[in-house]
């Protein structure tokens, strides 16, 4: 790849986010669809400037989902999220079982083989923390008690899909999957967490402290940078997902005194890295090797990951309508449905279809929860407007600037 | 690579990059220095954690050369610049010559062949824009008339050193170079810089101003991002190179009534990647390799780089001290030295031992100017203090929060 095609790759990968995400917020979806979409256009079946199977797109997209979830976690209250850790543990268990069984089912149907099963009912598993925050932040909602259920039960999922993950791997490389295996798998996981925190906890305000002593030009934010890239390398080695470590990297920094001044920072950081990743997503999706079966398969699979989740909300606590925003708010899917299609592409597995509809299936709960929620949302009002929140589902074009 | 070693070659190149640069600022060194030697370490022939020569690495170190060249831009003052026009061509014109003679002189002294003399005298043309600012703006001095010229004839410099870029690649690849190759070469390279400066002053309020309709988030930002690698693009189209592009989007990006804030923003994203540039720089030195004969001879490169930059100032208008302050702001190399480095190590004309020369040569560059600069300096008192000169040479380390 010449310095040539990569600029204009990155020209193709910010043009289209922005140009979608602005016609995404005009018909009052969230932003997010509309890089989504914009991908689809400028990737492989498209225009051809974005392709995401190549190294730097691929590790730049990465990177992008890494600092997504920093943010995520330094916009999180630990203490919030400790709160509803029992029932947010709940309504992951349950959704990623009844997903999980869902997805299985449909292989069956359709007589594919038993390994294909598994990796579509692995893919409907993991709610997407970014996209679901995102989508939250975008309605003004991230800072309700729901929305805390919601991210730490997302969060659990991306622990479960991981296990998960792992145990199809051995599978895939011939091996066995055993008892043992399972629960060393899952210790290592859950583990990471629990040791990231503990150690972090004490780690974060040492760090914090120490940067005030040196001279260069933004300490504060490399280390903070450099901590959270750690942790995700950290994350990597000890077997879970890199996005666990980044999110565990937030949330104790944002306990630290300096916690509000490292997420402005990073703010700015990931809203370059961010938009890759979206845009690399939809970028993927060969739509001209789609078959009309392949669409109906990701819409089907959509249907399931959509039902399973919503049926998994109310196993929370509270009445009808908080379950409602919370099985709502876990709808989307994103970047571990696609590392399991891309692993399943990869290992042959996978055809470029069953890949595409696992692709539509993403797009679609991307596009179906903020319709979801704000048909829901008029009855409950948000804690707090924020930034993005001022296109609230009611307000005119015009006046969107005086934000009430 | 695997995501886990481009997060360990992130983590190995923001350490290395603040750890040395803050060493070196102690040591009352530009950080700049900092980043090349803390580069060395991590990089090939060190701990081996930073690669320059994977494709990753290579596109943003350029990426990282194209938002410094874009944010220099964006500081400087194109009425200012225009005003030396004259004295920065001369400067840089004779500076040129002497070089190029001067390298050829050695590489033939040394029974090198013709052809690899020529590559000697090539990389020693071209003071770095880029280094050169940021030695001159850590000392307080980048927007005094001294330092636009040098800016002035380090740009005119790049753009000489890309047409001579030009005409040794049709010489490696067994084509003739006659005047009428020499002149189209030279009209494209210093036609796009007019064109783009003409069409872009017209075009960039437009933007600007078109930016204030936009919902999105960080509109502006992304609009002045796109800009300048869109421009860097059609530079590298055009025949030329990709920095004088991000530095033309600087230019006229600055005479917007947006200009500071766009300024404050890309000085944000810019600090992510410059490093990155700098440490990978150092990381493709490879020390194991260097024999004594490839240092002595990136000595005498050195000697001669700095004599021949020194004398072309006293082709500057002025009395004596302001003249020397023009050939020591003008005795930096760096990228396009490197890249001469680069393209004749991979036509096979290089060998990897005056490869090290170059670099070593870069590094001595880098290493003796703000030495030369504060011995001048007690005499010409900055315009202004900059943030970056709390620094100043006399300044005991203990009361660096008290500049005055």
């Amino acid at each position: 790849v010449s310095v040539a095609d990569f600029l204009l790759a990155l020209i193709a990968i910010f043009v289209s986010a922005k140009l979608f995400g602005e016609i995404a917020e005009r018909l009052k979806q969230p932003a997010v669809l509309g890089e989504l979409i914009g991908g689809v256009l400028v990737g492989v079946s498209g225009l051809n400037l974005v392709d995401p199977r190549t190294e730097t797109i691929r590790l730049l997209a990465q990177l992008g989902i890494v600092l997504l979830l920093f943010l995520i976690g330094l916009e999180t209250d630990l203490d919030k999220l400790l709160a509803v850790a029992g029932s947010a543990s709940i309504v992951a268990v349950v959704g990623v079982i009844i997903t999980f069984a869902g997805g299985f089912a449909v292989g069956q149907l359709l007589h594919l083989s038993q390994l294909v099963s598994i990796f579509l009912g692995g893919a409907l598993t993991a709610t997407s923390v970014g996209i679901s925050a995102r989508v939250l932040s975008d309605l003004g909602h991230l800072r309700d008690r729901e929305s805390q259920i919601v991210l730490g039960a997302a969060v659990v999922d991306d622990i479960i899909g991981v296990i998960l993950l792992t145990l199809i791997g051995a599978i895939v490389d011939g091996g066995r999957v055993n008892a043992g295996a399972i629960a060393r798998t899952a210790m290592l996981a859950f583990g990471f967490v629990v040791v990231a925190l503990a150690v972090g906890s004490k780690l974060a305000p040492l760090l914090v402290r120490t940067i005030d002593r040196i001279r260069v030009a933004r300490g504060l934010f490399f280390a903070s940078l450099i901590f959270a890239l750690a942790l995700a390398w950290v994350a990597q080695r000890a077997g879970t997902a890199i996005i666990i470590g980044s999110f565990a990297a937030g949330l104790v920094l944002a306990r630290t005194e300096k916690g509000k001044e490292i997420e402005r920072e990073v703010h700015d950081i990931a809203s370059f890295f961010v938009p890759i990743f979206f845009v690399a997503v939809g970028a993927a999706v060969d739509v001209k090797t789609l078959t009309m079966r392949d669409v109906m398969i990701g819409v089907l699979l959509a249907a399931v990951a959509i039902a399973g989740k919503f049926g998994a909300g109310y196993t929370a606590p509270g009445h009808g309508l908080r379950r409602s925003v919370i099985g709502a708010g876990m709808i989307p899917r994103g970047e571990v449905s696609l590392i399991f299609a891309q692993i399943g592409l990869a290992a042959g597995l996978l055809t470029a279809g069953i890949y595409g509809s696992i692709t539509i299936m993403v797009i679609i709960t991307a596009f179906i929860t903020p319709l979801v929620l704000r048909r829901l949302c008029p009855q409950c009002a948000p804690d707090e407007l924020s930034g993005a929140s001022e296109l609230v589902m009611d307000a005119p074009l015009e006046d969107d600037a005086s934000s009430s």
